[in-house]
Protein backbone atom coordinates (compact mmCIF):
# COMPACT_ATOMS: atom_id res chain seq x y z
CA UNK A 1 0.00 0.00 0.00
CA UNK A 2 2.19 2.74 -1.57
CA UNK A 3 1.73 6.58 -1.53
CA UNK A 4 0.28 9.27 -0.15
CA UNK A 5 -3.14 9.49 1.89
CA UNK A 6 -5.72 9.75 -0.64
CA UNK A 7 -7.15 12.26 2.22
CA UNK A 8 -5.24 15.41 2.84
CA UNK A 9 -6.36 15.46 6.29
CA UNK A 10 -3.66 17.80 8.44
CA UNK A 11 -1.35 15.80 10.35
CA UNK A 12 -2.58 15.58 14.10
CA UNK A 13 -1.12 17.28 16.73
CA UNK A 14 1.02 15.62 18.84
CA UNK A 15 -0.34 14.75 21.99
CA UNK A 16 -0.82 11.52 21.65
CA UNK A 17 -0.09 8.50 23.43
CA UNK A 18 3.55 7.68 24.50
CA UNK A 19 4.64 4.16 23.22
CA UNK A 20 7.10 2.92 26.02
CA UNK A 21 8.91 0.10 25.06
CA UNK A 22 10.50 -2.35 27.85
CA UNK A 23 13.17 -4.46 27.35
CA UNK A 24 12.66 -4.55 23.58
CA UNK A 25 15.15 -6.72 22.05
CA UNK A 26 15.48 -6.55 18.67
CA UNK A 27 16.75 -2.57 17.21
CA UNK A 28 14.71 -3.48 13.67
CA UNK A 29 11.41 -4.39 16.12
CA UNK A 30 12.07 -0.78 17.43
CA UNK A 31 12.44 0.71 13.82
CA UNK A 32 8.89 -1.27 13.07
CA UNK A 33 7.29 0.30 15.86
CA UNK A 34 8.80 4.09 15.21
CA UNK A 35 7.09 3.19 11.78
CA UNK A 36 4.07 2.51 13.13
CA UNK A 37 4.05 5.06 14.95
CA UNK A 38 4.85 7.74 12.63
CA UNK A 39 2.06 5.87 10.45
CA UNK A 40 -0.56 7.41 12.96
CA UNK A 41 0.80 10.52 13.60
CA UNK A 42 2.56 9.23 17.13
CA UNK A 43 6.24 10.69 18.44
CA UNK A 44 6.81 9.87 21.45
CA UNK A 45 8.76 7.05 22.01
CA UNK A 46 10.39 5.98 25.40
CA UNK A 47 13.04 2.64 26.14
CA UNK A 48 13.31 1.56 28.86
CA UNK A 49 16.25 -0.73 29.08
CA UNK A 50 16.57 -1.72 25.47
CA UNK A 51 18.63 -5.04 25.59
CA UNK A 52 21.56 -3.70 22.86
CA UNK A 53 21.83 -0.33 24.15
CA UNK A 54 20.81 3.12 22.21
CA UNK A 55 21.11 4.15 19.44
CA UNK A 56 20.67 1.19 17.72
CA UNK A 57 22.10 1.33 13.94
CA UNK A 58 19.42 -2.04 13.11
CA UNK A 59 16.26 0.69 14.11
CA UNK A 60 17.08 2.46 11.19
CA UNK A 61 16.34 1.00 8.11
CA UNK A 62 13.09 -0.41 10.10
CA UNK A 63 11.72 2.62 10.64
CA UNK A 64 11.94 3.34 6.64
CA UNK A 65 11.80 7.36 7.00
CA UNK A 66 10.16 7.45 10.20
CA UNK A 67 13.58 9.20 11.68
CA UNK A 68 12.14 11.73 13.71
CA UNK A 69 10.44 9.39 15.98
CA UNK A 70 14.10 7.35 16.54
CA UNK A 71 15.51 10.67 16.74
CA UNK A 72 13.25 11.96 19.44
CA UNK A 73 13.44 8.35 21.34
CA UNK A 74 14.42 8.83 25.15
CA UNK A 75 16.04 6.36 27.26
CA UNK A 76 15.25 5.27 30.67
CA UNK A 77 16.33 3.00 33.07
CA UNK A 78 13.26 2.14 35.19
CA UNK A 79 9.62 1.94 33.88
CA UNK A 80 8.87 3.95 37.05
CA UNK A 81 10.97 7.09 35.54
CA UNK A 82 9.87 6.49 31.81
CA UNK A 83 5.83 7.53 33.15
CA UNK A 84 6.63 9.46 35.78
CA UNK A 85 5.08 12.66 34.04
CA UNK A 86 2.18 10.30 32.41
CA UNK A 87 -1.13 11.07 34.10
CA UNK A 88 -2.91 7.56 32.36
CA UNK A 89 -0.81 4.52 31.40
CA UNK A 90 -2.10 1.42 29.65
CA UNK A 91 -0.37 -1.96 29.50
CA UNK A 92 -0.46 -4.08 26.41
CA UNK A 93 -0.79 -7.58 27.27
CA UNK A 94 -2.04 -10.84 25.79
CA UNK A 95 -1.68 -12.86 29.03
CA UNK A 96 -4.45 -13.31 31.57
CA UNK A 97 -2.99 -12.02 34.54
CA UNK A 98 -3.82 -12.81 38.07
CA UNK A 99 -4.44 -8.58 39.09
CA UNK A 100 -7.92 -7.70 39.92
CA UNK A 101 -7.43 -4.71 36.97
CA UNK A 102 -9.39 -3.52 34.25
CA UNK A 103 -9.13 -5.08 30.74
CA UNK A 104 -10.09 -2.93 28.04
CA UNK A 105 -9.89 -3.22 23.93
CA UNK A 106 -8.00 -1.52 22.30
CA UNK A 107 -10.98 0.84 20.63
CA UNK A 108 -11.96 1.69 24.50
CA UNK A 109 -8.56 2.41 24.97
CA UNK A 110 -7.87 5.10 22.61
CA UNK A 111 -11.27 6.27 23.12
CA UNK A 112 -10.41 6.41 26.76
CA UNK A 113 -7.00 8.27 25.76
CA UNK A 114 -8.53 10.34 23.71
CA UNK A 115 -10.79 11.78 26.44
CA UNK A 116 -8.04 12.50 28.62
CA UNK A 117 -5.68 13.67 26.40
CA UNK A 118 -7.90 16.43 25.41
CA UNK A 119 -8.32 17.48 28.96
CA UNK A 120 -4.66 18.00 29.15
CA UNK A 121 -3.37 14.77 30.38
CA UNK A 122 -0.57 12.70 29.26
CA UNK A 123 -1.27 9.28 28.52
CA UNK A 124 1.22 6.07 27.69
CA UNK A 125 0.92 2.42 26.02
CA UNK A 126 3.27 -0.07 27.60
CA UNK A 127 5.17 -2.79 25.79
CA UNK A 128 7.00 -5.75 26.85
CA UNK A 129 10.09 -7.83 25.47
CA UNK A 130 9.41 -9.14 22.41
CA UNK A 131 8.96 -12.84 23.80
CA UNK A 132 8.18 -12.28 27.40
CA UNK A 133 5.87 -9.90 27.25
CA UNK A 134 5.35 -6.98 30.13
CA UNK A 135 6.13 -8.46 34.17
CA UNK A 136 3.85 -7.92 36.42
CA UNK A 137 5.47 -5.28 38.44
CA UNK A 138 5.01 -3.07 35.37
CA UNK A 139 1.80 -4.06 34.38
CA UNK A 140 0.42 -3.00 38.18
CA UNK A 141 1.88 0.63 37.65
CA UNK A 142 -1.03 1.01 35.00
CA UNK A 143 -4.60 2.33 34.93
CA UNK A 144 -5.55 -0.79 32.73
CA UNK A 145 -4.62 -3.30 31.00
CA UNK A 146 -5.51 -3.74 27.21
CA UNK A 147 -5.60 -6.65 25.23
CA UNK A 148 -5.90 -7.03 21.38
CA UNK A 149 -9.00 -9.26 20.70
CA UNK A 150 -6.96 -12.19 18.99
CA UNK A 151 -8.11 -15.48 17.50
CA UNK A 152 -7.05 -17.85 20.50
CA UNK A 153 -5.79 -20.74 18.05
CA UNK A 154 -3.27 -18.31 17.64
CA UNK A 155 -3.01 -15.61 19.58
CA UNK A 156 0.66 -14.29 19.34
CA UNK A 157 1.39 -11.10 17.84
CA UNK A 158 4.67 -9.54 17.80
CA UNK A 159 5.66 -5.92 19.25
CA UNK A 160 5.63 -4.06 16.04
CA UNK A 161 1.97 -5.09 15.00
CA UNK A 162 0.80 -4.39 18.81
CA UNK A 163 1.78 -0.98 18.40
CA UNK A 164 0.43 -1.06 14.82
CA UNK A 165 -2.87 -1.67 16.01
CA UNK A 166 -2.53 0.63 19.12
CA UNK A 167 -1.39 3.47 17.01
CA UNK A 168 -3.71 2.98 14.50
CA UNK A 169 -6.73 2.98 16.74
CA UNK A 170 -5.59 6.06 18.63
CA UNK A 171 -5.07 7.95 15.29
CA UNK A 172 -8.94 7.06 14.24
CA UNK A 173 -10.51 8.48 17.22
CA UNK A 174 -9.02 11.73 15.96
CA UNK A 175 -9.69 11.36 12.06
CA UNK A 176 -11.97 13.88 10.75
CA UNK A 177 -12.36 11.32 7.42
CA UNK A 178 -16.43 10.56 7.14
CA UNK A 179 -16.78 6.57 6.91
CA UNK A 180 -17.73 6.80 3.41
CA UNK A 181 -17.42 9.07 0.50
CA UNK A 182 -17.48 8.92 -3.32
CA UNK A 183 -14.76 11.49 -5.35
CA UNK A 184 -16.88 13.39 -8.21
CA UNK A 185 -13.62 14.48 -9.96
CA UNK A 186 -14.98 17.73 -11.59
CA UNK A 187 -18.18 16.03 -12.55
CA UNK A 188 -22.02 17.25 -11.79
CA UNK A 189 -24.17 14.38 -10.52
CA UNK A 190 -27.24 13.60 -12.85
CA UNK A 191 -30.58 15.93 -12.67
CA UNK A 192 -34.03 14.08 -12.48
CA UNK A 193 -34.40 15.38 -15.85
CA UNK A 194 -30.90 14.11 -17.04
CA UNK A 195 -32.01 10.17 -15.94
CA UNK A 196 -35.56 10.88 -17.28
CA UNK A 197 -33.92 11.51 -20.37
CA UNK A 198 -32.19 8.82 -20.58
CA UNK A 199 -35.04 6.24 -19.18
CA UNK A 200 -37.64 7.45 -21.85
CA UNK A 201 -34.88 7.28 -24.40
CA UNK A 202 -33.87 3.43 -23.40
CA UNK A 203 -37.76 2.67 -22.68
CA UNK A 204 -38.40 4.13 -26.86
CA UNK A 205 -35.81 2.02 -28.19
CA UNK A 206 -36.61 -1.39 -25.93
CA UNK A 207 -40.36 -1.22 -26.95
CA UNK A 208 -39.28 -0.40 -30.73
CA UNK A 209 -36.88 -3.65 -30.35
CA UNK A 210 -40.08 -5.61 -28.98
CA UNK A 211 -38.77 -6.04 -25.28
CA UNK A 212 -41.62 -5.10 -23.33
CA UNK A 213 -43.54 -8.36 -25.58
CA UNK A 214 -45.88 -9.14 -22.09
CA UNK A 215 -47.88 -6.35 -21.52
CA UNK A 216 -48.76 -7.23 -18.27
CA UNK A 217 -45.20 -7.04 -17.22
CA UNK A 218 -44.18 -4.05 -19.13
CA UNK A 219 -44.37 -1.42 -15.62
CA UNK A 220 -42.39 -4.00 -13.46
CA UNK A 221 -39.78 -4.28 -15.96
CA UNK A 222 -39.43 -0.49 -16.52
CA UNK A 223 -39.42 -0.04 -12.68
CA UNK A 224 -36.59 -2.47 -12.58
CA UNK A 225 -34.41 -0.84 -14.74
CA UNK A 226 -34.98 2.67 -13.43
CA UNK A 227 -33.70 1.06 -10.23
CA UNK A 228 -30.84 -0.17 -11.67
CA UNK A 229 -29.72 3.07 -12.63
CA UNK A 230 -30.51 5.45 -9.90
CA UNK A 231 -28.51 2.57 -8.08
CA UNK A 232 -25.46 3.69 -10.10
CA UNK A 233 -25.83 7.78 -8.52
CA UNK A 234 -24.77 8.88 -12.10
CA UNK A 235 -23.28 11.94 -13.36
CA UNK A 236 -24.64 13.96 -15.76
CA UNK A 237 -21.95 12.96 -17.92
CA UNK A 238 -22.21 9.28 -17.51
CA UNK A 239 -26.02 9.82 -18.74
CA UNK A 240 -24.74 10.77 -21.77
CA UNK A 241 -22.30 8.06 -22.41
CA UNK A 242 -25.32 5.67 -21.38
CA UNK A 243 -27.42 7.41 -23.80
CA UNK A 244 -24.59 6.86 -26.64
CA UNK A 245 -24.74 2.88 -25.38
CA UNK A 246 -28.36 3.07 -25.60
CA UNK A 247 -27.87 4.43 -29.30
CA UNK A 248 -25.06 2.22 -30.92
CA UNK A 249 -26.92 -0.76 -29.75
CA UNK A 250 -30.25 0.54 -31.02
CA UNK A 251 -28.93 1.02 -34.37
CA UNK A 252 -25.85 -1.57 -34.88
CA UNK A 253 -28.41 -3.93 -35.75
CA UNK A 254 -31.73 -5.05 -35.71
CA UNK A 255 -35.26 -3.21 -35.41
CA UNK A 256 -33.57 -0.21 -33.86
CA UNK A 257 -31.01 -0.03 -36.84
CA UNK A 258 -33.59 -0.71 -39.20
CA UNK A 259 -36.21 2.23 -37.90
CA UNK A 260 -33.14 4.35 -37.85
CA UNK A 261 -32.23 3.30 -41.70
CA UNK A 262 -35.34 4.37 -42.80
CA UNK A 263 -35.15 8.03 -40.70
CA UNK A 264 -32.46 8.51 -42.39
CA UNK A 265 -33.63 7.97 -45.51
CA UNK A 266 -36.43 9.64 -45.07
CA UNK A 267 -34.32 12.88 -44.24
CA UNK A 268 -32.25 12.35 -47.25
CA UNK A 269 -35.66 12.28 -49.21
CA UNK A 270 -37.34 14.96 -47.55
CA UNK A 271 -33.88 17.20 -48.29
CA UNK A 272 -33.79 16.16 -51.07
CA UNK A 273 -37.21 17.79 -51.89
CA UNK A 274 -36.54 21.15 -50.53
CA UNK B 1 2.84 -9.54 23.09
CA UNK B 2 3.30 -13.12 23.78
CA UNK B 3 0.95 -15.97 25.10
CA UNK B 4 -2.78 -17.01 24.60
CA UNK B 5 -5.33 -14.31 24.45
CA UNK B 6 -6.95 -13.45 27.67
CA UNK B 7 -10.61 -14.22 26.84
CA UNK B 8 -11.31 -17.36 25.36
CA UNK B 9 -13.82 -16.18 22.77
CA UNK B 10 -14.23 -19.15 20.34
CA UNK B 11 -12.83 -19.14 16.81
CA UNK B 12 -15.13 -17.31 14.44
CA UNK B 13 -16.10 -19.20 11.73
CA UNK B 14 -13.58 -19.08 8.30
CA UNK B 15 -16.20 -17.21 6.11
CA UNK B 16 -14.33 -14.08 6.43
CA UNK B 17 -13.33 -12.13 3.75
CA UNK B 18 -10.17 -13.51 0.90
CA UNK B 19 -7.38 -11.94 0.62
CA UNK B 20 -6.06 -11.50 -2.36
CA UNK B 21 -2.45 -10.79 -3.20
CA UNK B 22 -1.92 -9.16 -6.65
CA UNK B 23 1.92 -9.49 -7.79
CA UNK B 24 3.36 -9.66 -4.34
CA UNK B 25 6.80 -9.92 -4.93
CA UNK B 26 8.69 -11.05 -1.31
CA UNK B 27 7.76 -14.64 -0.13
CA UNK B 28 8.52 -12.62 3.50
CA UNK B 29 5.59 -10.76 2.83
CA UNK B 30 3.28 -13.26 1.85
CA UNK B 31 4.49 -14.85 5.13
CA UNK B 32 3.32 -11.92 7.50
CA UNK B 33 0.44 -11.34 5.33
CA UNK B 34 -0.74 -14.93 6.36
CA UNK B 35 0.50 -14.53 9.81
CA UNK B 36 -1.89 -11.11 10.87
CA UNK B 37 -4.75 -13.54 8.94
CA UNK B 38 -4.65 -16.24 10.92
CA UNK B 39 -4.46 -13.72 14.08
CA UNK B 40 -7.53 -12.57 13.16
CA UNK B 41 -9.30 -15.43 11.99
CA UNK B 42 -8.61 -15.44 8.85
CA UNK B 43 -7.62 -18.46 6.38
CA UNK B 44 -8.64 -17.91 2.66
CA UNK B 45 -5.38 -16.38 0.87
CA UNK B 46 -5.42 -16.15 -3.08
CA UNK B 47 -2.04 -15.22 -4.77
CA UNK B 48 -2.11 -13.57 -8.14
CA UNK B 49 1.04 -13.88 -9.97
CA UNK B 50 3.21 -13.79 -6.82
CA UNK B 51 6.59 -12.70 -8.68
CA UNK B 52 8.68 -15.59 -7.31
CA UNK B 53 6.12 -18.58 -7.78
CA UNK B 54 4.48 -20.80 -5.29
CA UNK B 55 5.00 -22.27 -2.80
CA UNK B 56 7.91 -19.84 -1.55
CA UNK B 57 9.95 -21.26 1.18
CA UNK B 58 10.71 -17.21 2.45
CA UNK B 59 7.04 -17.34 3.61
CA UNK B 60 7.14 -20.48 6.18
CA UNK B 61 9.30 -18.39 9.02
CA UNK B 62 7.34 -15.30 8.51
CA UNK B 63 4.27 -17.02 8.82
CA UNK B 64 5.39 -17.69 12.30
CA UNK B 65 3.11 -20.69 12.60
CA UNK B 66 0.43 -19.80 10.39
CA UNK B 67 1.42 -22.93 8.04
CA UNK B 68 -2.70 -23.95 7.63
CA UNK B 69 -2.98 -20.29 5.66
CA UNK B 70 0.38 -20.79 3.48
CA UNK B 71 -1.00 -24.49 2.82
CA UNK B 72 -4.34 -23.59 1.63
CA UNK B 73 -3.63 -20.57 -0.59
CA UNK B 74 -4.67 -20.89 -4.02
CA UNK B 75 -2.58 -19.66 -7.14
CA UNK B 76 -4.39 -17.88 -9.87
CA UNK B 77 -2.97 -15.93 -13.15
CA UNK B 78 -5.54 -13.39 -13.04
CA UNK B 79 -7.37 -11.07 -11.17
CA UNK B 80 -10.55 -11.87 -12.52
CA UNK B 81 -9.95 -15.35 -11.66
CA UNK B 82 -8.95 -14.90 -8.40
CA UNK B 83 -12.35 -12.94 -7.29
CA UNK B 84 -14.35 -14.59 -9.86
CA UNK B 85 -16.52 -17.01 -6.58
CA UNK B 86 -17.03 -13.24 -4.83
CA UNK B 87 -20.14 -10.89 -4.33
CA UNK B 88 -18.44 -8.03 -3.03
CA UNK B 89 -14.88 -7.21 -3.54
CA UNK B 90 -12.88 -3.74 -2.13
CA UNK B 91 -9.75 -2.50 -3.36
CA UNK B 92 -6.58 -1.32 -0.56
CA UNK B 93 -5.37 1.29 -1.89
CA UNK B 94 -3.93 4.90 -0.20
CA UNK B 95 -2.84 6.32 -3.80
CA UNK B 96 -5.95 8.40 -4.77
CA UNK B 97 -7.77 7.37 -7.92
CA UNK B 98 -9.00 9.40 -10.69
CA UNK B 99 -12.36 6.98 -10.37
CA UNK B 100 -15.69 8.07 -9.74
CA UNK B 101 -16.00 5.39 -6.89
CA UNK B 102 -16.98 4.88 -2.87
CA UNK B 103 -13.79 5.41 -0.72
CA UNK B 104 -14.58 3.77 2.53
CA UNK B 105 -12.71 3.69 5.88
CA UNK B 106 -11.43 0.48 7.51
CA UNK B 107 -14.27 0.12 9.57
CA UNK B 108 -16.98 0.86 7.07
CA UNK B 109 -15.29 -1.79 5.44
CA UNK B 110 -15.28 -4.01 8.08
CA UNK B 111 -18.90 -3.72 8.72
CA UNK B 112 -19.87 -3.48 5.49
CA UNK B 113 -18.11 -7.27 4.87
CA UNK B 114 -19.97 -8.50 8.05
CA UNK B 115 -23.16 -7.74 6.45
CA UNK B 116 -22.89 -9.44 3.20
CA UNK B 117 -21.04 -12.37 5.28
CA UNK B 118 -23.79 -13.06 7.42
CA UNK B 119 -26.16 -13.09 4.56
CA UNK B 120 -24.22 -15.76 3.10
CA UNK B 121 -22.23 -13.66 0.72
CA UNK B 122 -18.65 -13.79 0.02
CA UNK B 123 -16.57 -10.79 0.63
CA UNK B 124 -12.93 -10.18 -0.93
CA UNK B 125 -10.04 -8.11 -0.04
CA UNK B 126 -7.83 -6.84 -2.97
CA UNK B 127 -3.93 -5.92 -1.89
CA UNK B 128 -1.71 -4.48 -4.87
CA UNK B 129 2.20 -5.15 -4.90
CA UNK B 130 4.84 -3.69 -2.38
CA UNK B 131 5.91 -0.96 -4.25
CA UNK B 132 3.26 -0.37 -6.93
CA UNK B 133 -0.02 -1.14 -5.14
CA UNK B 134 -2.75 -1.85 -7.14
CA UNK B 135 -3.20 -0.96 -10.96
CA UNK B 136 -6.72 0.68 -11.94
CA UNK B 137 -8.05 -1.82 -14.16
CA UNK B 138 -7.93 -3.89 -10.22
CA UNK B 139 -9.63 -1.03 -8.58
CA UNK B 140 -11.82 -0.74 -11.42
CA UNK B 141 -13.10 -4.47 -11.00
CA UNK B 142 -13.75 -3.64 -6.76
CA UNK B 143 -17.04 -2.56 -5.05
CA UNK B 144 -15.45 0.36 -3.50
CA UNK B 145 -12.11 1.69 -2.32
CA UNK B 146 -11.09 1.01 1.27
CA UNK B 147 -8.25 3.46 2.41
CA UNK B 148 -6.28 3.24 5.72
CA UNK B 149 -6.06 6.93 7.33
CA UNK B 150 -2.91 7.99 7.82
CA UNK B 151 -0.33 10.65 9.13
CA UNK B 152 -0.64 12.67 5.74
CA UNK B 153 3.24 13.52 6.02
CA UNK B 154 4.08 9.79 6.60
CA UNK B 155 1.28 8.23 4.79
CA UNK B 156 3.32 4.60 3.76
CA UNK B 157 2.49 1.43 5.44
CA UNK B 158 3.67 -1.75 3.70
CA UNK B 159 1.77 -4.81 3.04
CA UNK B 160 1.48 -7.13 5.84
CA UNK B 161 0.72 -3.36 8.25
CA UNK B 162 -1.75 -3.08 5.12
CA UNK B 163 -3.52 -6.59 5.79
CA UNK B 164 -3.25 -6.52 9.91
CA UNK B 165 -5.29 -3.13 9.69
CA UNK B 166 -8.17 -5.16 7.58
CA UNK B 167 -7.84 -8.11 9.22
CA UNK B 168 -8.34 -6.52 13.09
CA UNK B 169 -10.62 -4.59 11.74
CA UNK B 170 -12.60 -7.46 10.52
CA UNK B 171 -11.90 -9.73 13.53
CA UNK B 172 -14.00 -6.61 15.60
CA UNK B 173 -17.21 -6.48 14.16
CA UNK B 174 -17.49 -10.50 15.33
CA UNK B 175 -15.60 -10.42 18.69
CA UNK B 176 -18.11 -10.78 21.58
CA UNK B 177 -15.78 -9.47 23.86
CA UNK B 178 -17.09 -6.35 26.03
CA UNK B 179 -14.77 -3.23 25.57
CA UNK B 180 -14.19 -2.99 28.99
CA UNK B 181 -14.44 -5.74 32.35
CA UNK B 182 -12.41 -6.37 35.35
CA UNK B 183 -11.68 -10.09 36.54
CA UNK B 184 -12.63 -10.95 39.74
CA UNK B 185 -10.54 -14.48 40.28
CA UNK B 186 -12.68 -16.03 42.30
CA UNK B 187 -12.95 -12.85 45.03
CA UNK B 188 -16.19 -11.49 46.24
CA UNK B 189 -16.98 -7.61 45.39
CA UNK B 190 -17.54 -6.02 48.91
CA UNK B 191 -21.09 -5.55 50.56
CA UNK B 192 -22.06 -2.10 51.30
CA UNK B 193 -21.36 -3.27 55.34
CA UNK B 194 -17.88 -4.68 54.02
CA UNK B 195 -16.96 -0.64 53.26
CA UNK B 196 -19.46 0.97 56.02
CA UNK B 197 -17.32 -1.23 58.70
CA UNK B 198 -14.05 0.32 56.84
CA UNK B 199 -15.38 3.72 56.95
CA UNK B 200 -16.06 3.22 60.44
CA UNK B 201 -12.92 1.61 61.90
CA UNK B 202 -10.86 4.21 59.47
CA UNK B 203 -13.01 7.48 60.89
CA UNK B 204 -12.43 6.15 63.91
CA UNK B 205 -9.24 5.82 63.99
CA UNK B 206 -8.48 8.89 62.17
CA UNK B 207 -10.28 10.85 64.99
CA UNK B 208 -8.63 9.13 67.51
CA UNK B 209 -5.60 10.55 65.62
CA UNK B 210 -6.51 14.10 65.86
CA UNK B 211 -6.65 13.96 61.84
CA UNK B 212 -9.90 16.01 61.41
CA UNK B 213 -8.98 18.60 64.14
CA UNK B 214 -10.72 21.19 61.83
CA UNK B 215 -14.39 20.15 62.76
CA UNK B 216 -15.97 22.67 60.41
CA UNK B 217 -14.75 20.33 57.40
CA UNK B 218 -15.19 16.93 58.90
CA UNK B 219 -17.90 15.78 57.28
CA UNK B 220 -16.18 17.04 53.81
CA UNK B 221 -13.38 15.25 54.87
CA UNK B 222 -15.08 12.24 55.12
CA UNK B 223 -16.93 12.32 51.91
CA UNK B 224 -13.48 12.73 50.19
CA UNK B 225 -12.30 9.75 51.93
CA UNK B 226 -15.38 7.62 51.17
CA UNK B 227 -15.26 8.50 47.50
CA UNK B 228 -11.62 7.24 47.40
CA UNK B 229 -12.01 4.08 48.84
CA UNK B 230 -15.84 3.93 47.04
CA UNK B 231 -13.83 4.20 42.91
CA UNK B 232 -11.84 1.42 43.83
CA UNK B 233 -14.39 -0.70 43.91
CA UNK B 234 -12.90 -3.10 46.40
CA UNK B 235 -13.68 -6.68 47.26
CA UNK B 236 -14.42 -8.21 50.42
CA UNK B 237 -10.95 -9.37 50.95
CA UNK B 238 -9.25 -5.81 49.81
CA UNK B 239 -11.40 -4.65 52.65
CA UNK B 240 -9.64 -6.80 54.98
CA UNK B 241 -6.65 -5.84 53.74
CA UNK B 242 -7.51 -2.30 54.45
CA UNK B 243 -8.78 -2.86 58.02
CA UNK B 244 -5.41 -4.79 58.25
CA UNK B 245 -3.68 -1.64 57.33
CA UNK B 246 -5.73 1.04 59.11
CA UNK B 247 -4.72 -0.96 61.77
CA UNK B 248 -1.11 -1.38 61.42
CA UNK B 249 -0.62 2.51 60.25
CA UNK B 250 -2.91 3.42 63.75
CA UNK B 251 -0.70 1.01 66.38
CA UNK B 252 2.55 1.08 64.69
CA UNK B 253 2.80 4.52 66.43
CA UNK B 254 1.65 8.25 67.48
CA UNK B 255 -1.80 8.41 69.46
CA UNK B 256 -3.43 4.99 68.23
CA UNK B 257 -0.72 3.17 69.22
CA UNK B 258 -0.92 4.86 72.57
CA UNK B 259 -4.70 4.25 73.29
CA UNK B 260 -4.17 1.14 72.19
CA UNK B 261 -1.32 0.12 74.58
CA UNK B 262 -3.60 1.72 77.29
CA UNK B 263 -6.36 -0.68 76.41
CA UNK B 264 -4.07 -3.32 76.77
CA UNK B 265 -3.05 -2.63 79.51
CA UNK B 266 -6.52 -1.80 80.89
CA UNK B 267 -7.57 -5.59 79.60
CA UNK B 268 -4.67 -7.05 81.16
CA UNK B 269 -5.75 -5.18 84.46
CA UNK B 270 -9.00 -6.20 83.76
CA UNK B 271 -7.93 -9.86 83.62
CA UNK B 272 -5.76 -9.69 86.41
CA UNK B 273 -8.62 -8.46 88.42
CA UNK B 274 -10.87 -11.62 87.76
Amino acid sequence: MAGTNSLENKMLHEDGPAIILIGAQLGENIGKAARAMYNFGLTDLRLVAPRDGWPNPDAIPAAAGADIVLDKARVYDSTAEAIADLNYVYATTARRRDMIKTVVTPRKCAGLMRGYSDIGQKVGLLFGPEKAGLKNDDVALCDAIVSVPLNPSFASINLAQAVIVMAYEWFQTGADQPDHFTPQLGTTPASSEDLQKLFDHMEDELTEAGYFRHDQRRSTMKRNLRNIFKRSELTHEEVSTLRGVVKALATGGGPGWIAEKAELAKKMKDNGRK
